[in-house]
């Protein structure tokens, strides 16, 4: 087994510890040796984006993604030609935070529709407006595929392999996906798909919450803390290591009752169940 | 498009009606014309098993499955031992019924356990012993896939892909597959599977039920009445009847919404919507 990797590898989203401001998270981080944090649009939006990536930057923290760009499947022109023109913001914003990776979130199914296939050729037919958008100002557009449970109503791409039968139709450089363990650790096709998006160029992101149950209502908020569930993260880390990846190792839990605590306490824990899981 | 499937091809599985006891889904089902039903071993045998099977007959009621055998990832001796001897138990409770094919729920990691490859090698230990024991009885096993959500929990075998890579271990006569549209209606693999599984002779039943968000606490009681949701029931039916599937088309519903209401009256709307969708 592998060893366990340096913190400097460790990225913290914020969502993580959702209780955190902007600069109670660059204080936190600083205190803890943390590195690299992900972040959310909203948030960084309310704060101000330049002031936030002048906050980034004179902590010392690196972004290594912002959350999120997608929702590509609207049929209609107007809601349509608004989602295009949100992910065009968000890129900018990823470029202004320096953040290389915008991850998408593709999109349920619209209202009433049942046609899953014409909802994934939509997200296709956005991603060809976007790539060269996002490859001018140095951002890559990163596809997660959700877990299966969000296939309705959040993304339609729901494993990797979908993931990356829509990026490789474009180049690396603008399209590539993101391996989060909450959402493959189920696939037994994940381990063939980690390697494709390795050999690829494409794998941009990897990300880590652990899979606990009972799941709770509407399931957004049911992410585990590494180690109080069943994923394996050492055999996803072996994985994304032999496929060549060697970028941040992000942990991005939404969790009610991790947001109740002390952000400080739950930075310490998450660095620590990394240091143990990762 | 297909046309709409006759009345004779529909079972109602007697989960969708639970609010009903044996004798009432005997008595509703003559009333609206429904020949066929699913039955689910505890209720059974609470009323008795010959019983039950006496009742079926005397009603004319065909009896399509009986749910359920598996639970087969136990890794304890013991907890191994109970397991088997709780599947021929059902096994025999089928042939008891006249139904044909024991659906299983194959079962979830063991507490502690993350790994799910070495769950999936349990169950076909289980089959290898088990299968000769229902052949005898001339019931066929016929797995599930459970939606990855379940994967934890409740049943380690996620695709319908998995089921066949685990089916195809042993005869057809023996273990087949369950097409469940609930767990299975986001997988672009599932019509190349669906197929398979046809060419191979291993698709023993199909059930249908809705997928409607947002999913309620535990996710075990979230299913929609057909026509609810986002599932394309006609698509679905599409695929195993190109399959060469013509057997009884189960419908399968868990929802405390339906339990609340009068059961003839979501017995008569099943068999309208099963005309619409199906």
């Amino acid at each position: 087994m592998s060893a366990a990797p340096p913190l400097s590898r460790l990225s913290v989203n914020q969502e993580t510890i959702k209780q955190w401001s902007l600069p109670e998270l660059a204080e936190g981080c600083a205190k803890e040796g943390v590195t690299s944090v992900g972040l959310w649009r909203a948030p960084v939006q309310a704060y101000g984006v330049e002031r936030a990536a002048r906050l980034m930057r004179e902590s010392g923290l690196a972004v290594t993604s912002l959350c999120r760009g997608g929702f590509l499947t609207d049929t209609a022109g107007a809601a349509r030609a608004r989602a295009l023109d949100d992910n065009r913001a968000a890129i900018d914003e990823a470029a202004a935070l320096g953040a290389d990776t915008l991850v998408l979130v593709s999109g349920g199914l619209p209202p009433g529709s049942k046609d899953l296939a014409g909802a994934r050729e939509r997200i296709a037919d956005g991603l060809a407006l976007l790539g060269p958008y996002a490859e001018e100002r140095s951002v890559r557009l990163a596809i997660e595929p959700l877990h299966p449970m969000f296939a309705s109503d959040r993304c339609v791409v729901s494993t990797l392999g979908q993931a990356l039968d829509l990026a490789e139709r474009f180049p690396a450089r603008q399209v590539g996906v993101v391996v989060d363990t909450y959402h493959v650790w189920w696939d037994d096709q994940a381990p063939a798909q980690i390697a494709r998006a390795g050999a690829g160029g494409r794998l941009h992101a990897f990300q880590l919450a652990d899979w606990i149950t009972p799941l709770p209502a509407g399931v957004l908020l049911g992410r585990g803390q590494l180690g109080d569930g069943c994923v394996d993260f050492r055999a996803f880390r072996d994985l994304v290591d032999a496929a060549g990846y060697d970028g941040p190792i992000e942990v991005e839990i939404f969790n009610e009752a991790l947001w109740e605590r002390d952000g400080g306490e739950v930075l310490r824990e998450t660095a620590e169940r990394f240091r143990t899981h990762a």
